[in-house]
């Protein structure tokens, strides 16, 4: 026993150590075929296929089947992925022989829509995204209740196909997938603010977003640093508080434009304007909703002591209302500093009158006044935790999003245990940064593992993969964020796992940033050396 | 006193309070119009100041300056860099008063270039890089004795054009440089064969080096994983041992392209064929080459027990010598796993037959052959320190490239006072990341801080920003090294400063990121929240 343990320590010292030098090659094999993130249940054959044949290929529509321009459009798109696949093809189908596990030719994606299609929907917190799908010899077919399944559903199928060994076309194994999310909100937080980001960016992270899953943007559109967002009813903002006034901003048609084109992926769009702290942006023009410094004559977190205040804030969120149609928005609330309130002689004069005991009171008291009054716009807020932890009184749909890393265990216990919903973002920071294949630190991570009971469990929501932009800007946004944000789409999709062994899904985000690569998407490597076909 | 002191104490944590909550607009105020890196000697005014008619403006050679098509071609990207900038004026010039300090228009720029002029010529390590520059009411010339010099000069003279505060005009502020680098070497290791690099971004690398006077590619063009270079003699190399025998390549003539693309801007293209170690893409062509590991039926470094072994080598760098040329040439030898050799009876008979006691002895045996075997093709040769530290003895112009980060200043006095020259890279390698901001931490490195003799420092020649290509491909390649290598570029350059206030670079690279963005090079931002005009 002891020599033959002896045998496997000098066998495994003699591997790593060869391994240390390199080896020749990619360090790990891409999948071929399979899904990111993983489906809840899947029966994939590696033996039977189908060849699709990408220019007679229709997705079609079965009896009943309602149609409008949005499941259109998604078929469209989806149409181009596979001919963009099928550009990877480098020799002639005929020459090939197919095989024994040859099933026939794949020319027809039967569409199954049970529920209705209107082009009008916005995508929402509780829609419904679960779909089945059928690529066996007695069925072709894509089921889903509503659209948002089946926009789903049509990833999956485009990230089955795949080009055969031979590179000669493009197989798809014979499949059965019963599929839905874990988590219903599964968001990406981008930054406009520290650097503007231009449309173009914004748009190639949508798409992005669509290849994983994801459904929902939280733009943390203006900060301390700008004021991008053109208000139509206060263009002062923008014109004072943007880093430019016509070249660094979003235009209302710009807004429109992000809105629609998330919509159509079945993606929500969610504004954050963070007050009452981070706004110094907002005092470039509108000093006066600003708490005064007594020293060095600068302005710190919005003045809670003045009606003028909310009057504002309730004039520009009903702007808001109009332009960011989805049921949530999140107000922030975090990182307030109180040392301006502090000196305030007017703020201590009226935290005496009000009794209001503490600077985090005082806090509570402005941003419940704002959750009070997006409530009446219809609105549910999300807010940071300290909003929570400051013992702020939430409205009922309020979500509280956990970000601090320490002690993120007992605050989403605290949060849950209060009866409060929650997402999570403690742990997906993606400005954390190490020399590579650190998708692996944001997978092994996953919201449930603290110690909250089964109900409490289920008041998490979902969750959010964080790009903050103090050093982010348009020319490593994508490259930062994908595929480092795919490992939390992943967590936030697919069934838990306490495994933490990542050979299977580090093979299988190797075809997947490849195929992010190949739709235009420009992630970088997940996994050290290798290339894409 | 103690009051003061007390006060001093509050002042500054109200100000780190609020630093912390954010502060509107960037966090670092750019420069306008300063060089990067810093010259030698500088004298530039702040009031008194020229105005570049870009479309009006020419390089005039003075009498007797001798031209060639590489000077032509240098005055054409720099009118085109010129042109480029003056696009960013907004308003008329006439409708602005030009105030006090305009000192003329400066329509020609006077190039004096003492030496000789010839189309041919390489750069090589000991060129002369210096030059002078006059913008001032007297004299507007840049003077140089050789091209290389005129180039820098060029590049300065460039910088020292900016944007008015009006947005009106091209500036440029009455100015003296005298300037020259403080080491001869000064380099960016780029490496292809973890991911391969297309053309493009290797272009894209070369005009950003310009941009810094970096002066040496150090390109690691092979190792385990993939070999990319196409060799004539021998295209199975890389038939065999590339990701892809067509598309992930680099052929003759693409080689000659970049090194064309690179010399006429006054940049040496050093190749990197790491031996013995580091060599396994070699083996999918030639596994003869290779020493076979006993177990696993896998490959070692190259077999030195083999006269075949050198043969090739010969022919291969004989066709190495007539595509780089250089008069340096990377041999590597660094991470040298001994574990094949260990297990060979081969090797072990072939070491008691020559009384090769140590397999560090063996390395050295086999390095110092090949090290002579391109001595006698005119090549110096560069190695990585281990094989220094093995105890290989070096032909005179060896140079030993320091990388390891542990313990560089011993390696650094051990190299110089056995009287070796010694490139620097053991802070520098741009693997290493942080959340941002990171390149202050290259720039608080130098390698003259180490415990030697002024004759030992002197023997420092330069050193180089390493990017390995683990986890960097062409969508991550430019932005992770620039403006990461610029602070590399200052250490190389510029004036030693014992300073560990950045305030002033940290200005001058907010500036420099936004010039290399404008110029193309979609570097990432170094200092937090920002924006360029």
């Amino acid at each position: 026993m002891y020599i033959l343990a002896k045998v496997a320590v000098v066998l495994l010292i003699s591997l790593l150590v060869m391994v240390q030098g390199g080896l020749p090659g990619p360090q790990v094999i891409a999948t071929q075929g399979a899904v990111w993130p993983r489906p809840q249940q899947q029966n994939i054959s590696s033996e039977n296929y189908f060849v699709l044949r990408p220019k007679k290929f229709t997705f079609a529509k079965l009896n009943g089947t309602e149609t409008c321009g949005l499941l259109e459009s998604a078929f469209t798109r989806y149409y181009e992925v596979l001919q963009q696949d099928a550009k990877m093809t480098r020799k002639k189908l005929k020459k090939i022989a197919l095989g024994d596990g040859f099933l026939g030719y794949l020319d027809e994606l039967k569409i199954n829509l049970t529920g209705k299609c209107i082009d009008a929907e916005y995508p929402t917190l509780d829609m419904d995204e679960s779909y089945k799908l059928w690529v066996t010899n007695e069925r072709v077919e894509l089921q889903a209740v509503t659209l948002w399944g089946i926009l789903r559903g049509l990833e999956t199928f485009s990230q089955l196909v795949h080009l055969d060994n031979q590179e000669s076309f493009l197989r798809i194994n014979s499949s059965t997938i019963k599929d839905f999310p874990r988590y219903k909100h599964r968001g990406l937080l981008i930054d406009s603010s520290r650097h503007f980001l231009t449309l173009e960016k914004i748009l190639r992270t949508l798409d992005a977003m669509v290849y994983n899953k994801m459904n929902a943007l939280h733009w943390h559109i203006v900060d301390d640093q700008s004021f991008p967002f053109v208000s139509v009813k206060f263009p002062e903002l923008s014109q004072k508080g943007a880093y430019h006034p016509y070249t660094k901003v979003y235009s209302p048609e710009d807004v429109k434009y992000i809105i629609k084109y998330a919509r159509v992926r079945g993606i929500r769009v969610l504004p954050e304007f963070d007050t009452p702290g981070h706004t110094a942006s907002w005092g470039q023009s509108h000093p006066e909703l600003l708490t005064p410094c007594e020293i060095f004559a600068t302005y710190g977190p919005m003045d809670p002591s003045k009606d003028t205040t909310f009057t504002f804030l309730q004039e520009f969120f009903t702007e808001i209302r109009g332009v960011f149609k989805d049921n949530f928005i999140h107000l922030g609330g975090d990182e307030v500093d109180f040392s301006c309130w502090q000196q305030s002689d007017n703020i201590t004069s009226f935290m005496k009158t009000h009794s209001i005991a503490t600077y985090e009171a005082l806090e509570s008291y402005y941003i419940q006044k704002v959750m009070d009054l997006v409530e009446k716009l219809q609105y549910n807020s999300i807010v940071w935790q300290e909003v929570f932890s400051n013992g702020a009184k939430l409205p009922e749909n309020t979500l509280v999003h956990v970000w601090k890393r320490v002690d993120w265990k007992d605050t989403l216990k605290n949060v849950t245990a209060s009866g409060k919903q929650a997402l999570f973002s403690a742990c997906w920071y993606l400005d954390t940064l190490n020399s590579g294949g650190d998708w692996e630190d944001f997978y092994y991570c996953d919201p449930s593992e603290f110690d909250g009971t089964a109900q409490e469990e289920e008041l998490i929501l979902g969750g959010e993969a964080c790009m903050w932009g103090e050093v982010v800007n348009d020319y490593n946004l994508i490259s930062r964020v994908w595929p480092r944000a795919s490992a939390v789409a992943e967590k936030l999709w697919s069934p838990y796992s306490d495994s933490y062994d990542l050979d299977e899904p580090r093979k299988r985000l190797e075809e997947h940033t490849c195929r992010m690569n190949r739709r235009g998407v420009e992630a970088e490597p997940p996994n050290g050396p290798g290339f894409c076909n």
